[in-house]
């Protein structure tokens, strides 16, 4: 049976999971979720995520929310992206951890804050706040890569798709993929891996189509 | 061996790791970090975690850091905590993601601005959208935990461990525990729990040594 993500080409963390299912060849199709007509917050999506976020990955009878789960999930069907010994697996948890803690959860709220929200709805002082914690994260993340090719190990793993999740995208949001070397040396061997799609080719929705 | 936690009694997130050790049974000690007077920023504690952050912890030779790690490590010594069926161990890390993700991360900045950093720092209109954002995750609990006495299952698992991490602490960050029913029950239930502290009582460190 296929697996559905439900899921929108602007969402960085259901990109994390869409990522996970077609690098790893599993069986999937994306289900698009109208966000921004309010979808997620009416009674039909609220049925399948109480929490009313998106993604929602549905496999039979399976249901799951979180990306982190859903990453945790394909490593459990396929072996792969877990890290290879049980030190590595831990140290792929951390990072999965520390993305959905320190960047991914305000990567995210800035980006939104900022492109689609209008602006004179944007919340005062919010979006530099948020940009300065963010570039503690970016500088974190910039230094760990130093002599490494991936976060954990000698190969892609669930810490570089979860930390990922937001850094392709092409709205401003203030990530300059150019003032961090190792984050951009370390973003072009994952566009490099065989499979890779941009955000906006892997699941449907983008800014384009409500321009 | 006993197993260290850096930990201080302020930190919400090192009370997920101290709280899950302590319920375990396993044998731990607290070490305390003088994050006030900037112990987390220095070199030495780099050292220990190039993420400067609080908690770490050290059993002999491993070295873990981020609160979720540390509970699912108690998971691995001592199979506690973890949920009883795949379904529950996923619905266990669905509730630690979201967490992290959605709750802890928002009431412990939150918390931190009102409460540790002077008044003239304070960034214009963080708090109160910090505060309109954890309401909607105090909702999404609430309600999940209607007619529950615990997150996931029949039982305390790392999901309630996790949720409960900032919800104890006495100082006013927007969350009144008596405007949830729900999570005011569940609490109680924790606080049941044979072995059970408060975080000033877990932990070193609190306000009153600084007043």
């Amino acid at each position: 049976m296929t697996i559905e993500l439900f899921c929108f080409g602007e969402s960085g963390n259901a990109y994390k999971a869409a990522l996970a299912l077609e690098l790893s060849g599993m069986d999937w199709t994306p289900v698009h979720v109208d966000f921004f007509n309010g979808e997620t917050r009416g009674e039909a999506f609220r049925e399948i995520n109480p929490m009313g976020e998106v993604p929602v990955l549905r496999d039979g009878d399976v249901t799951l929310t979180q990306s982190g789960v859903m990453q945790i999930y394909v490593t459990e069907k396929t072996g792969r992206f877990g890290g290879g010994t049980p030190e590595e697996a831990r140290e792929v948890m951390r990072w999965m951890f520390w993305d959905n803690h320190k960047m991914s959860s305000q990567a995210g709220m800035t980006r939104f804050l900022m492109n689609f929200l209008p602006e004179e709805k944007r919340p005062e002082g919010v979006i530099p706040f948020m940009q300065g914690r963010l570039k503690s994260a970016y500088a974190t993340l910039d230094a760990h890569l130093a002599g490494r090719d991936w976060i954990v190990g000698e190969g892609v793993t669930n810490a570089d798709l979860s930390c990922c999740g937001y850094l392709f995208y092409p709205e401003p949001f203030g990530f300059e993929r150019a003032a961090w070397p190792e984050i951009d040396r370390w973003l072009a061997n994952i566009e490099r891996l065989p499979g890779w799609k941009h955000p906006y080719e892997l699941m449907p929705g983008s800014p384009a189509d409500r321009a």
